[in-house]
């Protein structure tokens, strides 16, 4: 994928509606895949995990950021670099335990659901934008950083605004400890 | 959809490769859920036509086009406006019958395909992209404009260029010969 960055930087801008409407057919196809909404998270995560193990090179050779030093860095660069770049919005970053591997990408406006007016009272459990989760968590692991990706909030299911939640994981053991 | 047009114009370009990344996985799920190449490509046109009749109010709304007069302009209009504002490419139009009803629009590069390199032996029919197909024929159908799109030509499949036919159908006649 090497490209002369001139030129091309400014084609690979496209409109975001046609991606918006692209990925709500995406979420349609898959509640017709899956009866319980849970099944359609998690294939939303597997998905998005695929993405961003793919994404992440197209991203650090177009950002040119620099190796971060800290979960706190990576955050805000995931926030304010990654975000700006693939989804045109910044979400705000707070740190959300003492230990400091906890974050919470918090969205005022998160244009995926631009065409969504409410999640269809059959699919009350359905994390619409999961896929984001598996985004963020396949392109830390190919930089070496395990993490665990959720949705603490989100506003088609009437909280106040959506939140991602990013659990940095230490060491093996952390994570097996977090999966049992 | 009323919007502010500055900054909100800024703020709806994404980069491209999230897009196509997304595509590529509602792709993949098609071809699980379907064993026969023709079903996903019947699926990807019937999902374009359904974004195809929400995307044209979006596309009249940021375009400020004005009536098309003749089917050229309309293609002309579909090549170097739509294609330019959601794919950020322009094909070539040309015109392919005396009636001056039938079009191509030839992409030299198509940005849907960034990822891929061939289709797998078992997928030689799959029409990758015939979501394009459908998209074009729904927002058509939205200004009363009856049409036919396929692909003629896919790079995918080792032709020269990537070729997209659309046939406008005159009457209703027209289009019932066409389906018999």
């Amino acid at each position: 994928m090497s490209r002369p960055p001139g030129r091309k930087q400014e084609n690979h801008k496209i409109s975001r509606e046609l991606f918006v409407l692209t990925y709500g057919a995406l979420v349609a196809q898959l509640c017709k895949d899956y009866e319980k909404d849970e099944d359609v998270n998690t294939c939303l995560d597997r998905m998005g995990y695929g993405i961003g193990v793919r994404l992440i090179d197209d991203f650090l050779a177009h950002s040119a950021v620099k190796k971060c030093r800290s979960y706190s860095e990576t955050a805000d660069m995931i926030a304010q670099v990654a975000f700006k770049m693939y989804l045109g919005v910044t979400p705000s970053v707070s740190c959300s335990s003492a230990a400091g591997n906890e974050f919470s990408l918090i969205l005022d406006k998160n244009p995926l659901v631009d065409f969504v007016e409410e999640l269809p009272a059959e699919r009350a459990s359905l994390c619409y934008c999961n896929v984001l989760c598996g985004v963020i968590r396949g392109a830390l692991e190919m930089v070496h950083l395990a993490a665990e990706v959720t949705f603490l909030q989100d506003r088609l299911k009437g909280d106040a605004v959506t939140e991602i939640g990013i659990t940095f994981l230490r060491k093996a053991e952390d994570r097996k400890h977090k999966r049992n």
